[in-house]
């Protein structure tokens, strides 16, 4: 019986040339996994067809969008973990479901390998393999583009045009780019010299600021133990919720990003991203936690954001590290529950008040005294012996003078 | 011999009282320090007669801007030390020089006392306090306003009008504000409501972003070993930099912040702040610090910011751990060379371009493979190995699948 | 209605004399609450009557022995908590229990206040009050030792016998002592002088090793998540299995530890422990985990332990916090089960082999090479790239090679 | 002319086929470097002549036994860096300075590659490979071990005996070893399995602890700035303190160490050390620190040791991080000067008194305290402020109870 491998499939030209070449080179059946995690009907429309047409034995595409937010942007967002300070993890945090949805297929329908078309450059194929490896070590893995001949982009499409792969368009593509429903990504072209600024055509799904409405637009956002629930006060599935704050902000510019970061394999990289609703949600959610969290759980949760950050954008996803970190966030954002007003203006997404029936400011420190003491005489003790060790140190060692 | 006591003094209405409380309640001369750290011609002028006609010995007026600057701003920023998040620590910088400058005047005149016009509900207490025991334990410390009878305003303009002393102003201040040259500080009144927005008239230094021109300028910041050096191309002096920056930045309405934050003495409480240029320079030193430091490095300089924000914020500055952390700091943004350019649009920095001559990515990746090898076959046996513990657990115990 | 006070009794001298100071000195009803962690029959015998006989209103004994080990040590054992790198935390445990007892036992009667009886120079003060504060804000608390005349032993023993009191002992004890189940602590004397080893005659509970058996035993310790359930394959519950593990330990003379720790309060201090059986769970579970547990999550459960000794030293247990950490602790090591073997002799616990059905080692990694993978080939990619940035950075900047 | 190739050479069997192999695969003239650390006389002698003999163009020995000690392993005890919580990393420490010397030996003569004879399991190769890429990038690495179809020992006698080389030894070793100075490694045989308690025979430089004096000897060590100084009142160079204190530990069995540990490249493995004079060093200086440390500094040190463990474990030697954390603990410790008693008894160290000029102990805190300030009576606003966010959080979200 001839083998069969599944596909990470997106239906562009790198993948598309991948049906052919594993049937030559594997000698595989290839069945093709398309996971929908919001990256848009353009992408999507007639997919099953293409991939039937270019030689696949089949062709599968699953709605993976609530799971992809309620599974791992939600986790990552709760952390507020941002890679580098800046990066919002856009494309990491689908990679695990995709990786998933293709091992799942693989199984149901018997398959020995699962193939991807990501090079040998990037954070992805780390991504897509280390799922693999911990939610099907049995099944072979096939990286193409790491290995084979084909080099450039006039090479696939050679490639292609050889095996009557049909192109939708055929001259270059200035940016790579991934998108989903919580952000999308850009890279290459003038973006990799760091000294260039972003041109205003690579853009995709915010406005120019500088074309923004010239009046802000206030949005309330409600969580319910740090998961986003409603906005403007109307509840609201997951994936109408980011598509709405989506809308709303792009309108406003909001959400950019530009930085160069340290890939796991090694080299650094320039990267620019879009995460509209998201920026909004990272901004409403810190807000809410200050209000409703306590100060040494808070200042862990900081120290912490970098190490699931890290996990994330390593694609360590299904590794133990991960299910043990979100038990310390669930727990220490449970109350993190309330309302915040986020003000939006030419690129920008500013919380302006917050709301919380946990909140741990609400109560009226100035009550609080009075009933149970805060006396401002306390704080001369306090400082006493909260500045001892390093008293005692400076009289005997000197102190950090200079 | 009279015994003398040196006085914080700010020539406001809290200080003042405490020259004839002093004198009255501890039997001491009262001889004035004020430290000029770019608060305002305004509030430093005439502020020697002003002293002496309140009864003070003699009151001294210290040029601390340069020292500022260099000495606690400059390390502040390296660390990239922002305190839960947001609060770039404008206030609590000034603290310590404050301080010294105060033991030292308390030392040159043989004063047996320092005293300060901080409450006992707030930071500024314990920063001071912690920088006189640090830097000359045998000094009395005196801090009247945790203790005394005045208990408002009303009281402390009662208290001023039996002594003869004039107030500027008589109507109450809405806000509580605190400036220098790095920042300007609101608390008070409506802020306490974290549920209200903060209002219009709060900001003092940067313009309603509404009101910012509707053209984005840029703005060229150079840093060597992560120290600011030059604007648009002309070096400049510490002072003159941060103003320059200050004026063009608050000019595009940049450096706004608004922050629920936990007090060192246990409350939560809620800050406005403005930091028009030191706004820019975080943004532009890190960009270059991502594009100059060894990915290591730099994410353990993450996870130490925290650490370095807590001391500030605190007020341990002359405790050791954090010489030991800017020898951290130091050493590990040694190549933190190079020019960054910055957009200001609408209440926005944004850096958009940056280059080094140390830059870790300006080596062309793509011909240092050809050199000794970035061979993309490399990653196999990479995500294999990196991937290997994970793997093992979740075949052995079970990926984190659910 | 006269108020009632509930009073942390131990019996002591130190805490007898607080029963008619507190009558006298706050008019009320003393109310004796004393928990049984294992301190020992002598301290516990006769309390109540004792108590009575002192003037308390009632005196209730609680058998604490289970709770404590389940409750408050199994979490500190599971995060290899220790502070300072040596101290297993014996009498930081404590604390938190009694103190819980304390308030519920206040709540049942309908009392006003609690009291306890340490000085204002140590971490017990802390411990109490906080967790009176976390648990029952509302209650008043007095703690004399903190303000009251009586600084001395002499003057405790003056104010007994002006009151009637029986002591057992008047002659000065030269150690001032704190026992439990877990361990015992000895503090004072002699030892207050870090250059003077500790004399033979402060150990009690463990053999001079010099005296323990010439030959080595082995005991056999279970885990199930990481949590103690057998000895010498018996199964027992918790307060058997740690006495059981304190006798053969204190045999051999294993558990002693002398160490200069800082104290919350700011002030170093030098203590003495034993913790006998604590010890060999201790060296015991370090095995198992590092069979059973990943990587990642093993090392960063290794940072995270001096944040959770800290923790329980600083007696913020209930605080949220703890409960963060716990979940995350409980997760990271849900897999930690197995049995280890450790051999005693002379002072020392040494973990010589351990098994586990979860064991990450067991698999055999040859065959597992085999299977899908691990082919030496792979580490010339996994170096390479995983010294990437390193060797980016030391040639475009030159290499720590000084 | 002919290539030339550096060997990384140790005159056993498994480098000294390496010899006749890379000659006739790369064509290049072999020149052998073996750095003298400490290994001992047997292993070193004749070395050159045996090189020779069997092919070697040429063999440098090179004496690095001091600059072992002063530049990777005293900054490793400085730092208190122990891997995992138990190993004291000394084969790591080596291998920097090992392939330093290979390189320089490269440079001078002009050779175009280095090599050595790690295989690819283990943590070696990556330590000596991250070293060449970050001193000699220029370099090509030859690691023949980790490809080639020799796969056991008795593949390597058989290649020997076919090239005539002569081989000491031609039974199985049952361990495999690495010694110097510092400490020995024993892995494999029956070590792998750990449920195998590590048999009497595999220990080399420790006594048996049943066979250790019946009487305790105390060894009094001193440090300047956390670098050991002297033995029993007496300087010593470097090589001649440690090998007085190995020579005095190996004789009362102290500095054994058994470990599950988990190898850089993903496997986990067992491992026995034996490091007798460190474990002395090491126990010491963490008295040391205590006596003179100040506490935020010394629990910084405490968390970011297992980072500097990592570092030199990993083989991260040149890259930046490490001289950056070196900085930091430079500074953290320059007061760390003093002498320390340890007692040595039957297979275990323990620091039973310390001194110090600069001991933040020392200063009499009862004196202390009537001179400026430890009032007992300051602990009660201490308690209250410090506890006071998590008071408020337990009282509004309630406590961590249950």
């Amino acid at each position: 019986m001839t083998k069969k491998t599944v596909l990470a499939y997106s239906g562009g030209l790198d993948t598309s040339i991948l049906i052919p070449w594993l049937k030559e080179n594997h000698g595989v059946e290839v069945h093709c996994l398309a996971g929908d995690v919001g990256q848009g009907e353009e992408e999507l429309e007639g997919l099953e067809a293409k991939a039937l047409a270019t030689g696949a034995a089949s062709c599968r595409v699953v709605d993976l969008k609530q799971a992809f937010l309620t599974e791992t942007v939600w986790p990552t967002l709760r952390a507020l973990a941002v890679y580098e300070g800046r990066y919002l993890l856009g494309t990491s945090v689908a990679r695990p479901l995709l990786a998933r949805a293709q091992v799942d297929y693989a199984r149901e329908i018997g398959a020995s390998s699962v193939a991807h078309g990501c090079t040998g450059k990037g954070n992805d194929q780390v991504r897509f393999e280390l799922a693999y490896m911990a939610l099907a070590p049995e099944l072979e893995i096939i990286a193409p583009w790491r290995t084979w001949e084909i080099k450039s982009r006039e090479d696939a499409i050679d490639y292609a045009a050889k095996h009557g792969i049909p192109i939708r368009q055929t001259k270059a593509k200035i940016y790579s780019r991934d998108a989903n429903l919580w952000h999308i990504s850009h890279e290459g072209g003038p973006l990799e010299d760091p000294a260039c600024a972003p041109p205003d055509d690579v853009w995709m799904i915010t406005k120019d600021p500088r074309e923004a409405p010239d009046e802000p637009e206030v949005v309330t956002v409600a969580f319910e133990g740090a998961v986003p629930v409603s906005v403007g006060g109307r509840r609201m599935a997951p994936v109408e919720l980011v598509e709405t704050l989506n809308r709303v902000a792009g309108e406003h510019g909001v959400g950019r990003v530009d930085i160069v970061e340290n890939r796991l394999v090694g080299m650094k990289s320039r990267g620019l991203y879009e995460t509209p609703g998201g920026t909004i949600l990272y901004e409403a959610l810190r807000s809410l936690r200050a209000l409703t969290m306590e100060r040494d759980t808070l200042q862990l949760c900081e120290r912490l954001a970098p190490e699931y950050a890290k996990l994330v954008y390593n694609g360590t996803w299904f590794h133990p590290l991960r299910t043990s970190l979100d038990a310390f966030f669930t727990e220490a954002t449970k109350f993190v529950t309330g309302e915040v007003r986020v003000r939006l203006f030419k690129g920008q997404a500013t919380s302006i008040a917050a709301t919380s029936p946990h909140s741990l400011y609400s109560e009226n420190l100035a009550t609080f005294a009075e009933g149970e003491g805060y006396s401002q005489a306390d704080s001369k003790g306090f400082v006493r012996l909260f500045g001892l060790p390093g008293t005692v140190a400076a009289r005997i060692q000197g102190g950090g003078r200079a």
